[in-house]
C-alpha cells in the first residue's frame, strides 16, 4: 500500500509525502477555515500515533489547506450544540463539571498527540491562527510562519480562559513573560514579524507556499540523520522543559545508555570520514 | 461611598479610577524618590488585597507617582535603623538567623501580593527603577516603561542577594539566562530600549505620561472583557509558570470545568455575532 | 605560592590572573582544536573545584587556548577507542548500558563542575564551538562571542542525542523553544550574530582577544564587588532555574538570613556613602 | 440492554453486579491460573474505561475467577513468543529499546485504567497472587485478602526490574521501606497475615468467599453514597500521594469549587435529619 | 501582663501555661460539641501566630474542651447560613465557584496555622473528633488520644469531599495508603486502638485527662530542649514530607549553616558533660 | 589480589566476604564506641564507590565491629576541635555559614554513598546506634537490629537539627509521622521492638551475631539472583521514593529498555524451567 493510501482513511487531513521520510499534514476543512469540530480532534489523535510508529516517516510538517487559514481554531456553533461549552442545564453544578473535565480532559489529549508524536512536528502557520492554531503550534517542535499570518490567543474573546495547552505551552516557548499575558489576557491580534521577533517562530516566509517549500526543506534535512539521534533529541528536550537540570541529566543518561548501542553513531561517523551521506535503519 | 474614598485610608498610595474598572495606584512617597519602608510594604499587602476582591476592579496599573522614580527601592536608611539589615548584636547567629528569616518572609508575601491580586496589573516604569523597583515590576503581569527609566537589579551594591523576589521572578520572566546573570551579578544599570529587546518589558513610550495612558489604555481594553475569562487566564498563566505542561493540562480542566459555567460564554458569543460590546456581570 | 603556580599542575588548561580575584583558564589542546579526551574532564572537574574553593579567585574566564576553537568537542577518535561510544562487544545489552550509564554520569558530573563552581564564570566562546563546546558554555553563567565563532549543537550528526548537559540546559538558557528544537535537531551551524539575538550570549566582540578582553573587565568589576552578595546571587539563581517561585523565595529566605549577618553590607553601604570603593574579606 | 449484557462482551473478564451501583469484575483465563498475555491488559483497559464512565456504577470490586489464583501474572510463555521480553534479534540495541519502551508504556497504560477508574475498586487478593498481581492490587483502592494468598513481588526472579507499577505505587501504598525493598529484592513469598501487619491490605477473611462478601459489602456501603463526594476523595487523594501538601490543598479547592454546586449536600443533611437514606442522581 | 492575660482575648479558645514553656489550648464552645463556626477558625490563625512567635512558648498541647469532643468539626447549620456551603443562587456557576474557592483557600489557611506554628504541637484527642478534626488533628506534629475517641473523616456523609487538609495530609501521616482509602471514601467511624495500630496517633490513654497529662508531659520535655534544634527540626522534617531527599539535604545544609551559629550547642554540650540540665536562650 | 586484600587499605572499616558476592563491612573504630570523626566519613565514601563498582559484590552487609555500639555517631570532641559545629569566631555570620554549608554538604555526600552504592546494603543495628547511625540506617536498603539496640535520633540534645539525612530519609522509610516527629523532636531512645513495630527494621534477632547470620543469610540469597534484575530494583525504588508515579513509570520504561536486552532473562527462565539455579554473569 503506497504512503497516500496508507493515509488516505483520514476525512478532515490531507496526508503527502513531498520528500523521503517526510509526512506533509493538511488541516482540511476549508469551508469553515478550517474550523475543529470534536471528530476532527479525535481524527487528529489517530493520525499523529499512526505518523508516530510509522517508520517511514521521519519528519512531519503540518499546515492548514488552502489560502485562508491555518485554523481558525474551534467551531464554536458545534461546540454549542454538544454541549462542549454548556453541558445539559438538567445537571447540578457538580455533574455539569464532572461532564466538562472529561471532555476537556480528552480534547486536551488530543492535541498533545502531536507533542507525543515520536518524530519533529515543523508546524507552518499561515493566514487566520487563532484559538486552538495556536493550542496546536505550541505542540509542534519548530514553527514557520507566512508573512500574512494573523495570530490569536482568542479564547479571552469568547469568555474563557484557553485550556486545551495555549496556556500551558506558550510561557515554556518564548521568552517573554510580559508578552505573554499581553496577548493571552488582551486576545489582540499579532502578526509574524511580531511572532519571529519574540521567539514564537524561527521564520517568516513571503507566503503560504515559501513557508512550506522551506518546512519541507527542514524536513527533508531532519529525516536524513540518524532517527535514533533525532527522535533522541525531542524526546530528551521535551522532558527538559518540565524538570530541573539534574532531573534531566539522570533521564538522559540512561536514554543514551540504550541509544548508544545504535549502529547510527558508526555509520555517522564513517559517512563523515568518507564524506558522503550515511544510510540508517529503519526506527 | 465613592472609589476614591474607598481607598483613601492609605498613607503611601494614590489610588484612582481613569478609565471604567481600572484602578491605577500610584507609589506615593516622593520626597524619598518613592524607597520604601516598612509601612508601605504592609499597606500595599492590604491595598492590593482590597483591589483583588473589588468587583469594581478588572484591571490595575501601578506606577510611582511624580516624576522622578517609580521607585528608588529599599530605605535603607529606614531598614539600618529597622535591624532589617542587622538585627540586634546580642542574640547568636542561629537567633539572628531567624529573626531575618520571619522578616524576609513578611517583606516577600507582601510584594508577593501584587501578583496574588486576582486582577491583571500593569507596572509602568519610570525614572529611577532599582531594587525593590524589580522585585515589584516582577510580580506584575504586563511592564511598560517610559524611555527615560533606569534600572538596575541593584542588591549586589549594598552587599546582598535580591530576596525579595527578582531572583525568584526574573528568570522566568525574560528569555536570556546570560542577560539575568549579568545585570544580577554586576548591579549594572539598563535602559528600556535594553528592557524591551530582552523582554523584560512590552512598551516603550516617550515619557512617563505616555507610557501611563498606554497602560490605561491597556488595561481599560482588558477591563471590558468577560473577568471569569481574564482573571482565569491569569491564575493558570502563573501556574504554568511553576508547573510542567501536564500539571497544567490537569489544572486549566478542573479549573474551567467551574469556569465554563459561567454566562459569560453566551454574552461574548451573542454580541461577537450582533457585533456589539458585551456586558458582563460582577466577579 | 604565586596564583599561577598554584594552577600550574594541569596539563589540559593554562590559568592566569589578569586582574585581581579574575582567574582566566583555557582549553589548551590547541593540535586538537581543544578537542575534549577523558583526561580533560576529569581535570577540568578538579580545576573547577579548586577555584571554587580559592578565595583569591572571584570570577572566572574561561576560553580556549589559540585562534582556532574554543573547543571542537569530544575527540571522537579517542571516545571510540575507550569505549565511551561502544562498550565491548560481548557484554549483553544491559551490561553495556550499566557501563554506559556510569561513563556519561561521571562525564556530567565533570562538566557540571563548571556550573557548580560558587564564583562566577563568564564563557568566550570564539572560532570553533561545536558539540560540548555548547554543553560547557551552559555551564557558565555570561556568555561572550567572538564574532568569528561557529556555533553547532552537533551531536545528531554523529547519530547520537546531547547528553552532557545541552538538552537539559538550553531550554532554560535561552527564550525561543522553536529556535533551540531547529538547531538540536538539524545540528546545523549558527553564528555569533544569531547567538545574540536569540540571548544565547550577552554581547559579541569582533575577535577573541576583543572578547576576552571584555570578559576580564566584566569579571573584574564583579571581583570588585562583596563576594557574600555576589556568590549567593549565583546560589540563588541557579536554584530559581529549577524550583518554583514559592520555593526559590523560601530557600532565598533562610539563605540571607544567614548572609545578611555579613559585615559586607555596612561596608559597602559606608563605601556608598564615601564615594568610594570597598573592599571585602575573603571568601 | 441488562448490566451483564452491557459487559458479555469481555474475553477474560467476568462482569456482574451483585448489589445496587456495584460491579463485580472476575479475571478469568482459570486455565492458565489467569495469568495475563497482551490481549488481556488490552481488555482489562477497556473494561475498566467503560467501569468509570458507567452512572450505574459507584464501586468494583476485582478478583480472580476460581480458587487458585488472583493471577500468577505474566504468561511468560506468550510474552516471550511475542517479544515483549527479547524484541527481533536483527534490531540495533537502540532499535530494540525504542520497542520495549513503547510496548512497556502501553502495558503500564492499562494496568493503570484501573486507578484512572474514577469509581473506587476494591480488590480481593486469593491464592497466586505474584508478579503483576501486586502491580494491579497497587492500582486498587484498598485491598482485600483471603487468608491462603500467597503474594510475591516475582519479577527479579525473571531477571528483571517490575516495570508495569509495583515499584512506583508500593512504596507509597504501605509505611515500611524496609519491608518494601526485602521482599521486591528478595522475591520472596509472604502472606496474607504478614500483608495485614504491614498495611499493604486492610482486611483478611478466612476464605476468598468471605473475602468477596466483605469487598462486596464495603462497596455497596460506599456506593450508597454522594457519588461527587466519593469519586471527588478518590481523585484527590490520588493527586495527593504525588503532591506536596500545599499544592493538593491548592488543587482540592479548585475542585470543590465545582462539587459543591452540587445538590448531594443538601439531600445528604436531610436525609442525615430525617435518619433516612439519601439517594443521589446519576452521575 | 500574665501569659494567660496574653491570651485571654479569645472568645473561642482557652489558653493556660501547665509547664514552662508549654501552653495548653483548648477549643472551647463545648454547647456545640466544639464544632467550627467561621469567627473560630479565623480566630484560631490568630492565636497559632500569635503562639509560634511568643518566645515564652516552647511547646503546644491542643485539645478540646469539656469531656465530651475534641470537635465535632464544621458547625454545619451556620456554614449552610453564611453560604459556605451553598453561594447565592443568582450567580452563575463560575462565579458561585470564585466565591467558593475564595472561601475554601481561607479556611484552608486558618487551619494551616497549626502546621507553620514555629514550636511543636501536640494534639490530645478526645469523644467525637470527626470531619475539621482530623484535618487538624494531621497539622499538630504528634498526637496522643484517649481510648473513648471516635475519629471518622465524615465529609464523604454530608456529600462532599474533605478541603481543609485532611486528604492532603492523611496520607503523609500513615502508612497504609489502604486504610487511608477505606476511611475517606467510607466515611466510617474508628476508634482509638485502631488509630495506634495504623500509627495515626503515638499513644492512647485511658481517659481524656490522661492524654492531656501525658502531652504536657511530653510538651515540658521537649520544651526543655535547645529551642533552636527543636524548632529546626520541626521545619525540616515538614519540608522533607513535601520533596525529594536530595532537595531536603540542601535546605538542611543551609538552614543550619545558620542554626549551626548557635550558643545552644556549646550549652548542651557543657550541661552534657556536667550532668546538669541546660538553659537556652529565647527565640 | 585477594578480596580481603583489595578491602584493606580502608583504616576505619574492616571488609570481608562471608558468603559468594556478599560484602560485610564494620564500622571499626571501638575504643570510641565506632563513632565518627571527619577521616572515616571520607573513607566510608571511598568504600561505598568501591563496593557500588566491584562485581564481585552482589550484595552488602554492614555492621559494628565489636559488641558495644554500631555507632555512638559524631565524635563529638573531634568535631568541635574541627570547627565542624563552630567555625573560626573571626569569620562574620555569613562566611561563618559558607563553611558550615561547605562542610556539611560534604558530610552529607559521604553518607549518601551508602545509598548510592548499586548493590543493596542490609544494615544490622546493635548496641548504641544514636545519631549518625540513624542516617546511615537510612541510606541502607534493609535494616535488620539485634534485641539489645538502643536507638535514638540524638541531635536536639546536642542543640541542633540532624543534617545528615535522618530528617530527609526517615519519614520515607516509616508510616507514622507522628512517631518520627515524636523521636526526632525528644531525642529519646527506643528500642528493637519498636523500631520492628514502626517498621524501621525488618526483623530483631537475639543477638548482634544473630542478626548479623540473618544479613548475611538475606544478601547471599539476594546475591544469588539477577544482578540486573536486583540493581534495577533498588535503583527504580529509590527514585520512587522521590517521584510522583507517573514519572517513575517513564523512568522505569527507559531503564529496562536496556535492561531487558539481558541473558539473565533467559537464564533465569530456563533455570527456573530446569529446577537449578542459573548464574549471572558479572555487573
Amino acid at each position: 500500500m503506497s504512503f497516500t493510501e496508507q493515509y488516505a482513511k483520514y476525512q478532515y487531513f490531507l496526508t503527502s509525502s513531498p520528500a523521503p521520510y517526510v509526512a506533509h499534514v493538511q488541516i482540511n476543512r476549508t469551508s469553515k477555515l478550517n474550523a475543529f469540530k470534536e471528530a476532527m480532534w479525535l481524527e487528529l489523535r489517530t493520525l499523529f500515533q499512526q505518523l508516530s510508529s510509522d517508520p517511514e516517516v521521519r519528519a512531519v510538517v503540518l499546515s492548514g489547506a488552502g489560502d485562508k487559514a491555518f485554523t481558525a481554531g474551534l467551531d464554536v456553533t458545534e461546540a454549542s450544540q454538544n454541549g462542549l461549552l454548556n453541558p445539559d442545564g438538567n445537571l447540578d453544578g457538580a455533574r455539569k463539571a464532572a461532564r466538562l473535565r472529561r471532555h476537556i480532559a480528552e480534547f486536551q489529549e488530543c492535541i498533545s498527540a502531536v507533542e507525543k508524536c515520536e518524530k519533529p512536528v515543523i508546524a507552518v502557520l499561515h493566514g487566520i491562527s487563532i484559538g486552538l492554531a495556536i493550542d496546536i503550534a505550541c505542540c509542534a517542535d519548530v514553527r514557520i510562519a507566512a508573512a500574512n499570518t494573523r495570530f490569536a490567543v482568542k479564547e479571552v474573546d469568547i469568555g474563557l480562559a484557553a485550556d486545551i495547552g495555549t496556556l500551558a505551552r506558550l510561557p515554556k516557548v518564548v521568552g517573554s513573560f510580559s508578552w505573554v499575558k499581553d496577548i493571552a489576557l488582551s486576545a489582540r491580534d499579532f502578526g509574524a514579524e511580531e511572532a519571529l521577533r519574540v521567539g514564537f517562530v524561527s521564520q517568516v516566509h513571503e507566503s503560504k507556499d515559501k513557508a512550506v517549500e522551506a518546512a519541507v526543506k527542514m524536513a527533508a534535512f531532519i529525516g536524513g540523520k540518524s532517527p535514533v539521534a533525532v527522535q533522541g533529541t525531542k524526546e530528551v528536550l521535551n522532558h527538559s522543559r518540565d524538570h530541573a537540570v539534574e532531573e534531566n541529566l539522570r533521564y538522559v543518561g540512561i536514554w543514551n545508555a540504550a541509544a548508544l548501542q545504535t549502529n547510527d553513531v558508526q555509520a555517522a561517523l564513517l559517512s563523515g570520514m568518507q564524506k558522503r551521506k550515511p544510510t540508517f535503519e529503519k526506527l
